[in-house]
């Protein structure tokens, strides 16, 4: 008998078919025992008698044969999409077994940092499931929207000679004993690549050797990294930003509204545009807010990140906000200086409730100007000649921007953790397991 | 005035517009110079009197307004899609200026090493670009081919602590202190997401520290990875493997036919099924038709690779062919042995044109003979307890397989090197550019 998926039996009522799944939940009810098998297309209600099922256990591993059936009206469910039938087990086969479980991973109680010890097994919990289901379909709307724009998508190195990000927060990997590191984005790449196809995004792994405990950061994430080329005005990059997070939020409601509603969380509604304030602007009305003066400093902390989202909220009932116009010495030497002001960058961030999910700005295009710009930062041209290619021999008004996933995932769900997001999280206390030179699992803010 | 993308411009005629793109090449006659110039969607002959472009040369970055008007007849080129028309300059604005160009990049007669010295250039030649549409499409029907399936695509992380496929081919990282390696395949991760999502699949980067140089292997790959549960044979892993590799040559025959021109390219027709062959038939056929005893080998070399191929080739007209059942002690500790006879594997590897693209197979889901092999194969327990959670509670009978992508496409388009399709290859050689400790740049077959 073939197999069939458990959110087709609803349609198979009076007919025998095989289900194949995982024992969710056991019943014992006298002479009767109810099993609720799930699959990957749902869950369904097993009666089975005793004798049929008497080894069986919670995560065994089941094939089973039976009839479907009405339920008796009372007996019947309206939460579940097959609450309205079960299945009379004819025939029970044990695929595999499981041992008992260490603790109950359906009941989400335990703090976080056992949670990710148990990462196989709580994977399989419905909630934790779903973020990453919502996950992919952020990455797939990020991927579908930039190609209805015209952009190609490539595959980023991770292995590279240089530090494009500038920093210390590098790992360091032994080449054939050459020195190599993971690369802390693709930025490079996506920037050679705009002569060639003038739009490019890559979805593709970003390295921080983060040595710091936040609930913000992770040492590998995601990043969603687009690029483009011919853009008339640096604003234009904040348009086609806006526009796709526009669509992923779209997607996220069209696709995922049971995951949405197993966390309780709703996704922002922009009616209009996102807000635009300049960094001193957004540190003015801080400032005057909570009395601390930040006009001077160099870049938001996490605290001024929420405070500007606040008032935003408040002022635009927007849960977004660009802050533009970042200070020079806060940015990497490819970005380009406001032709107004050059203590100042052609550049934004998006924040989302609280939480900086994007970074980006226009590139300086010009061979000479970057040149001067890597020595400048401290670096030394040789290093770049490779990257530098592209420049001298012939480079658009260009810019991009990035989306960090995981924290895309985390303010759409309203996660506590940035850790909760990323199905195998990475940090300076654990890779899977925790690492014995690191045992700490406090997080910072 | 608004940019018009190049391949609108033939609906055009009569009108005045405006494109921006690069030079492609200045042709000096007399009175008149003829521009093509060329953006994302094509190429387009631009007619301006010399003093409008008396700086102009190859890879400036141009704007330009004009009318589109009809070619005379005789001028016409029925090659390309602009060939009937051609844009009357008025106004030419520098956007930026390029150097002249150290090499003709128009024209690939320089070797690839080369090629790969000046890449950020030479990826936009037409013919080289054209390799990572194909592979950006290799890439979309696996991925669409497998949504359509119900799998559930997810990212695999590059930090890992163990090594999964074993061997000394593995780069270390220095990880605050501990050791942490690049994952040389996300095997372990897409089997502990079966019990999650029962199929899965990865688009994701796979790390190999080669110490040789040789045409088939990069330190650094994209591998295309399927994992599923609930098998009812090992065949139907191949089965699936089949049907994607079918609608992959679909997709490129629908959307590629330029790009398979240009590199003179057909795909190989499968009008039946892949044959499938044990690797000792494999084995005595070649040795039969060489008079080379391989009978005894523990796996094949590349030049059985292309003996069997051509075998294949001469006896059913496929391109392709399954070769199964690989040794037992060829193959990693997860891999499951035949029940019928155990130095064997319920393992399979796929062949196209003379090389090894796809390896796949099912996997042992039972945690004590898991826990048995991984012993066996010289390995700790306790490194592997975070991977054996997901088979210690409940693992449905499952395999998978993955595709290397370079190797997919360099097949396809019949590349020499499969450098040619990795737009930013690593070696132990090179790291875009070439390393010192490491200068030697031949090839090994």
């Amino acid at each position: 008998m073939q197999r069939t998926l458990i959110k087709n039996s609803p349609n198979l009522i009076g007919e025998k078919i095989k289900i194949c799944g995982f024992v969710y939940s056991r019943r014992d009810h006298g002479g009767v025992v109810f099993l609720d098998v799930k699959d990957r297309s749902g869950v369904l209600q097993v009666v089975c008698v005793p004798d049929l099922v008497t080894d069986v256990k919670d995560e065994y591993v089941v094939e089973i044969e039976g009839e479907i059936k009405k339920r008796p009206p009372k007996m019947s469910n309206s939460e579940i999409e097959t609450g309205e039938i079960e299945m009379k087990a004819e025939k029970v086969k044990i695929l595999n077994t499981a041992e008992n479980l260490p603790f109950d991973f359906k009941d989400l109680k335990c703090r976080l940092p056992k949670l990710l010890d148990y990462r196989p097994l709580t994977l399989r919990n419905d909630k934790i499931k779903a973020i990453f289901k919502v996950q992919e379909e952020i990455i797939a709307s990020f991927r579908s929207v930039l190609k209805e724009m015209g952009f190609t998508q490539f595959e980023s190195p991770a292995i590279v000679p240089i530090c494009a990000e500038g920093g210390a927060e590098v790992f360091h990997i032994d080449y054939f004993k050459n020195d190599a590191y993971l690369a802390q984005s693709p930025q490079l790449y996506k920037q050679i690549l705009v002569p060639v196809f003038e739009r490019v995004f890559t979805i593709t792994k970003a390295y921080r050797a983060e040595p710091s405990i936040t609930t913000r950061h992770l040492t590998e994430y995601i990043s969603l990294d687009a690029e483009m080329g011919f853009i008339d005005s640096w604003e234009e990059l904040m348009d086609v930003c806006e526009n796709v997070i526009k669509k992923i939020f779209l997607q996220i409601e069209k696709n995922c509204s049971k995951e949405l509603k197993l966390h309780n969380a709703s996704l922002p509604l922009i009616e209009k545009n996102i807000p635009r304030l300049k960094m001193r602007e957004a540190q003015e009305i801080i400032s005057k807010r909570t009395g601390r003066n930040r006009r001077q400093e160099l870049d938001l902390d996490p605290e001024d990140e929420k405070e500007i989202c606040q008032f935003v909220k408040e002022k635009y009932q927007s849960d977004l906000v660009f802050i533009t116009h970042y200070p020079t010495k806060k940015r990497p030497f490819y970005t380009y200086p406001d032709p107004e002001n050059s203590d100042y960058t052609l550049s934004f961030d998006l924040l989302f409730r609280g939480l900086e999910v994007v970074t980006g700005g226009k590139r300086i295009h010009q061979y000479q100007k970057l040149v001067d710009n890597i020595k400048k930062w401290g670096n030394k041209i040789e290093d770049f000649e490779f990257y530098l290619q592209a420049f001298k021999y012939g480079m658009p008004p260009e810019g991009g921007f990035a989306f960090g996933a995981e924290r895309v995932t985390k303010q759409i769900l309203g996660l506590q953790n940035i850790r909760e997001a990323s199905l195998f999280p990475r940090d300076m206390t654990r890779i899977d397991t925790r690492l014995i030179n690191n045992s700490s699992t406090s997080f910072k803010k």
